[in-house]
């Protein structure tokens, strides 16, 4: 017998910035996968353990960004990105930033890397770092920016977590990012209210968690409406629950956190936009308006 | 061959007070299921619909709730009871309230219609009406009170929706219903925020909403993980991002509300209340100190 040796195409080689927790765990991905990973660190020391197990540890970030074409950047946030490639060449790189930040910050940096001569794509990791590099907890990142640079390398992305590509404006990663942790907050906001009604109460926290998972999960059915909503303008067709018995059921709502002796400062907010939207908007919308009065220019 | 007739046992009878949306639903459910059914409503007018099909219409309240042990009420408010009932003879009744109210309400109904020699069960529907008597939209009653009356009378409550039995104290089935709705407005909030973000650019909500109930119901592990910590009161142990880092994390999810020309003021308040538990816990905590922060006793 014969052993046909199968050539395994070389993996991307990567430069990575930055190792807090979550560039730490992107790079034990890359190494996992196969890459050849070139890092740098402001501080030396978190390089070590990664050195262990395979990583070059560049003295500088210029001399990293000059290893490699792929840079990916995981630093503390935006000033850091600027400060540390300073002195870099990118020219002919392809840039990769998931430094959280906003979507101008995302756009200009867009726009820096672009008068360096490099491609650029900007990311939001939508995990924490124990998600990275275990598919199974269903760690994605978005990704905005050039195309060209997503499309080839999208595989040796793919090695820590799952990609979405969301188009081409590079602010859009980061605002589809902050747009899911807002409504994220919204719900954290609900429960730390659900949780303070029932804390000198004999109902355990325990029993009380499951249904409100299931409520919130059987909820969420109003994502999909409320878009659906507001593509076709029409706030009342349909509606069940309209804006006129909901902002009347804050009086169960506050009149039960006053009873516990809970404080209503995370719902009255809410409350306070249907009463706003009640004084021009119709009683028989739904509470999509609000979306609309939210926004500041219209108010 | 012969016919083993078999006996049906005879369904209990009801006496539904309210024919609202909510009350006409319920009413038919018992209707459709079997159960002999007189009503009655403030507007005699709403109880044609339901004496077409079957129900017994009593003139007045006292009349309706003579006809029946089993005296549901279904109406506007917790004032309504009073007034509706001011000459009802209820002693050997079992009153179910289904109105809307807090749990002090309930209490108070529950020692009211003890004074009164009734059994008393307070119940919150987690349904809106095009729910009721469609197993299949997962409506649900919670019930707290007389265990005896729950009991006795379960397949006849479950016939509209499934039942959820809390307790003896006739305040919980309120408390658990305020708590979910409490956390969904919370949620509700999040998704007017996100969407806002949205609005004047090129992303469609229908391709937000996917991304934003994945996401949801993916950060539902928050709600055991914050029933455990409370139960246990270890704040600290395990926790991936902490308080310091979602703190200082506002900076981004408010800075991208100011570009978008979204008013932040949904979000704001958790933040606040972050900021104010840095000030005096442990910056390794999660959120779940913020529960104990909004109870007003702790303040």
């Amino acid at each position: 017998m014969t052993h046909n040796p199968v050539e395994t195409p070389a993996k991307t080689p990567v430069t990575l910035l930055g190792l807090g927790a979550m560039g730490a765990a992107l790079g034990r991905a890359w190494l996992a996968a196969g890459h050849p990973l070139t890092v740098w660190n402001r501080t030396a020391a978190r390089a070590e353990a990664l050195a262990a197990e395979g990583a070059t540890v560049a003295a500088t970030a210029a001399e990293a960004v000059a290893a490699n074409r792929l840079v990916v950047v995981c630093l503390l946030d935006d000033a850091s990105v600027e400060q540390a490639l300073a002195d870099a060449e990118l020219t002919g790189k392809d840039v990769v930033n998931l430094v959280t930040g906003t979507p101008a910050q995302a756009r200009s940096r867009a726009a820096w890397a672009a008068e360096r001569g490099a491609r650029y794509l900007d990311g939001g990791i939508m995990a924490v770092p124990p998600m990275i590099g275990v598919p199974a907890a269903g760690p994605y990142v978005f990704y905005s920016g050039s195309a060209a640079l997503f499309d080839e390398h999208r595989t040796t992305l793919a090695a820590p977590a799952d990609t979405r590509y969301v188009g081409e404006d590079a602010g859009h990663a980061a605002l589809h990012d902050v747009a899911l942790l807002s409504a994220m907050y919204g719900m954290f906001a609900g429960l730390t209210h659900a949780f303070a009604l029932i804390r000198d109460e004999t109902v355990a926290p325990t029993d009380l968690a499951p249904l409100i998972t299931d409520w919130l999960t059987t909820m969420t059915a109003a994502v999909p409406d409320t878009a659906r909503r507001l593509e076709s303008g029409d706030y009342t067709t349909g509606v069940v629950s309209n804006l006129a018995m909901q902002a009347a059921g804050r009086h169960t709502l506050l009149g039960t956190a006053q009873e516990q002796g809970v404080s209503p400062e995370l719902l009255t907010p809410l409350f306070h936009l249907m009463q706003r939207r009640l004084a021009t908007g119709s009683p028989d919308e739904d509470l999509t308006g609000l979306v609309d009065l939210l926004r500041q220019g219209d108010r």
